[in-house]
């Protein structure tokens, strides 16, 4: 499952709040160009590397996807994702709607989502409000809110973050459903092969 | 949404269930042609009508979907199915695969779910043990059981009825996400129109 959505729609909370409400997911950790925010930890938020250390991660095909967004590059590491679903866990990446994209295309059977905020109002108060980011910045942020939303309905769900428990409440329902798809069930021995029927 | 699958599989128990557990549900009530069982109730369980009523209603074109089973008639009156959704309900159809196909040509954002026993000695278990119906009458279930298990590929959900318990909240849980398809969300007005996005 991919949950995008612009900064300032509450990914990282409704993240976190899914990860300790529902065992057995895998939360991916992105590879990043940025700097470091105050309190990020290498290894736990994000693997900081060098451009350099990312040109060679993309080279060596280590990454399942990458995007550049405001000038900094992203990926998702690949063999952590699949090591999670070879144990059978579900896998959770948190990026942006070009990375999401990508792995629709590689993955179809990915479940892509949009958190949303309630309302553009609340996207701005809530993008001010955090105090770790310069006016300019802020201003990049909302102008590539308004580039990702023109993604929006190439994804599978929207979830709008109006409360964290609200949202993350409409995210297992859609990790249950999606769970009961036809090519992703497994079904009693006794009704014999799915892909006989 | 409609719900499908074979006889066995709780449909009827489950809708009920899902009715008492989630307001705002409008249960179809088939017309059909064969004869009550005991204790059915014209227009409760269904509309009872003679063959003649039921050509009639297919010639006026009254009928969202009808099929054939067991050498019955059933189908699916169009105008109460329409006004409920005009009034904003869920509409919920308890009808046969041929049936349920016949549904998504016509109306591709119905969401098709396959009710499935947990195994086939519960079904045979379900069938054998309600005590209604003739041995004759229950081979000729199992037979079309198998003809119905062909159909689980094209529905978009397969639930397994474990426990009435678990398959409803499963069927509330698929409720709740297909709300969230990017083409049946509403939000808010601020973000402008989606379909300019």
């Amino acid at each position: 499952m991919v949950l995008s959505g612009p900064s300032g729609a509450g990914k990282g909370t409704v993240c976190r709040a899914l990860l300790e409400k529902q065992p057995g997911i895998h939360l991916s950790i992105s590879a990043t160009t940025r700097k470091p925010r105050a309190g990020e930890v290498d290894g736990v938020n994000y693997f900081f590397v060098s451009r350099e250390k990312f040109q060679q991660m993309v080279d060596a095909g280590e990454l399942l996807e990458w995007a550049e967004v405001y000038g900094n590059y992203y990926g998702t590491p690949l063999k952590a994702v699949k090591d999670a679903l070879a144990r059978g866990e579900d896998v959770l990446l948190e990026i942006d709607v070009q990375g999401g994209l990508q792995v629709k295309k590689k993955f179809p059977s990915a479940v892509l989502v949009f958190l949303l905020p309630p309302s553009r109002a609340v996207l701005v108060e809530r993008l001010t409000g955090r105090g770790t980011d310069s006016a300019e910045e802020i201003q990049r942020r909302l102008h590539w809110a308004n580039t990702e939303l023109g993604f929006l309905k190439r994804y599978d769900y929207v979830v709008i973050n109006r409360q964290v428990e609200e949202a993350v409440a409409t995210l297992q329902a859609i990790i249950l459903a999606e769970k009961c798809r036809p090519q992703r069930l497994k079904i009693d021995k006794s009704w014999g092969n799915l892909s006989d029927l």
